[in-house]
């Protein structure tokens, strides 16, 4: 599989790229090396990742507790702590093994700690490599607020290797691949017509379509880094999606949603304000539907748990001037952001969604 | 008194500097203008900052405890979440009000709320006026540890005005005289001659002893932004400073320092080892002890206390390989950096400057 060279960093493919790692290592004088983990990846991601890093410089791995949950300040100042405590400086190197939780909060926990330290991302979950870890964005949770507390920085490298994938849940993966669809959705129809068909779906070469998607994000953020414009299409889905997974994170007799299911649901009711507000066509609003509840049914939602959700919206970091904006759709592969929307859409939105 | 064109910003000097301010934040197209300040300068600052602020920008105020022990991550998720409760988004512009815990705080604040917003300091305090304030450096301590967290992000504007200093302590103001006398230690003969007697010191001229200190420090910063290198020199004072004040912040029985007290102890102990390291003549070792201890006295330290204070040196950011390195005097007005120091010698330094 071909490598993608960015404007700021590489990302490397496939079990060859640990060679590479090594050498980078070894070459830019790092004085030590953290490894950032948590306790899921420790048991089944970083044994082949140890036995493939051919570096000498001495490293320590920092062990996390998994979930959304552990993505707060907490969390970083402990392993800050840590980082300190075992002799870290600003010549460390941190490299985080993990699906999207590890990815965000160890670029930033990188990103700040002594004002910055270079750091490498190895995602581990198929959201994490499609996603999460390509692009820059890091960050933690706030009283579970999504990401708002975060920096832009670009990591010194990127690896993806499907080995990572092997142990992964079946749910796990069908969150990761939400964020596939949505890659299509906003920008590449072809891509979106074949993976809506999961059925028909090679996921034998299951590399090939994470490099597909890899390059359009990539496409769209090299074009606006941070986010000031086109960048905001890869958030379709999101507006919804995130305060739905927000509401769900904080609510005790709520089984927290994964970041992809949240995305799956806020895609189709963003699709039917699609074609309210842009210019989707109903025929392809419904079919968006059904194609995403036929992969991840249809998550139960209450009258309450909906009045409730929309309270987090306010949150949203594409707001301004105190009114919601959304990424839509004029058709399947075309996206616009910065739609004003009202609450009442969005609550009919989630109407069709759930009836 | 002239402005000060830096690579990213102005510093501008005055209360007519209000009126560029306004224009600025007119201009800008800012959807909301948050002031940080703690009760101190909310009560003696505040209200001549805002009867002199011409904006249209709605703005809110957010106050905070005031103290070095007060600059940690807590307060920052406090302040952030209120931002988010007021609908601050990513068009907000945070101004921090207040001396160099207001200034590095709320830095680090706007350089992470929502992955960064613009920001713009005005300094209250002298400390923060010629040092703290300027060269972008943010950040906050995480248990007793100085300025471990936080990332280079540079403000907009930055606003020096003396009036703020009339309602300031006697103590504050020699706090932050110890930077100014760093600065002529490292970098400026003259400058530190002129200083060093401070009963001869005009004081009625004070902003042009502030203009003087900062174009020394936007000097070093313009050639070193990231302390790669250079910048360093800044430190003079600090390695011990810092680990001495970090002791007295953790400990219940002590008094704080102010920042500036505990530079005061360190560059007397890093004049100490400079003679026995670099190049420093005995003789002016002997006159900037003579000359720091006649302005702050000398700071109380038992045996135990010294040996504590040595605990917290592994946490400084400019070790590298486990060593502690240290600026260092050739001569009045001229350092050098990244030079290993043992403990023993900051020892002997430590009890040199207590006899």
């Amino acid at each position: 599989m071909e490598n993608i060279k960015t404007e700021h960093y590489d990302i490397l493919f496939g079990q060859e790229a640990y060679g590479q790692l090594g050498t980078y290592l070894n070459n830019n004088g790092y004085s030590k090396l953290f490894i950032l983990t948590d306790s899921n990846c420790y048991e089944h991601c970083l044994p082949y990742f140890l036995s493939n890093l051919p570096t000498e410089v001495p490293f320590e791995i920092i062990e996390v507790e998994p979930g959304e949950e552990n993505k707060v300040l907490d969390t970083c100042a402990g392993v800050i702590q840590t980082m300190l405590e075992l002799a870290g400086d600003r010549k460390s190197i941190l490299i985080t093994v993990g699906g999207g939780v590890i990815t965000d909060m160890g670029g930033f926990i990188a990103s700040v700690f002594m004002r910055g330290i270079d750091f490498i991302n190895i995602p581990t979950s198929l959201l994490a490599m499609v996603d999460a870890s390509v692009g820059g964005k890091t960050g933690v949770d706030l009283n579970g607020i999504k990401n708002c507390i975060g920096v832009f920085a670009m990591p010194k490298m990127l690896i993806i290797d499907v080995n990572y994938l092997e142990t992964l849940e079946a749910r796990q993966i069908k969150a990761g691949y939400a964020e596939m669809l949505k890659h299509g959705l906003i920008f590449d129809a072809n891509y979106y017509n074949y993976l809506k068909d999961i059925a028909n779906v090679d996921f034998g070469d299951l590399q090939a379509l994470i490099h597909h998607s890899v390059v359009i994000k990539n496409t769209v953020v090299t074009q606006d880094p941070k986010e000031q414009g086109l960048r905001k299409i890869l958030n379709f889905g999101h507006t919804v999606g995130h305060a739905v997974e927000s509401y769900f994170l904080t609510n005790e007799s709520k089984q927290t949603l994964l970041h992809g299911e949240a995305v799956a649901l806020g895609m189709v009711v963003e699709a039917f304000i699609s074609k309210e507000l842009a210019q989707l066509y109903e025929q392809d609003y419904l079919n968006i539907k059904h194609a995403i509840q036929s992969i991840y049914g249809v998550v139960d939602l209450s009258e309450d748990d909906i009045l409730n959700s929309l309270e987090w919206l306010k949150f949203d970091k594409k707001n301004y001037s105190g009114n919601i904006r959304c990424v839509l759709l004029n058709k399947i592969g075309e996206s616009v952001y910065d739609i004003e929307v009202s609450k009442e859409l969005i609550i009919s939105g989630l109407n069709s969604y759930l009836n």
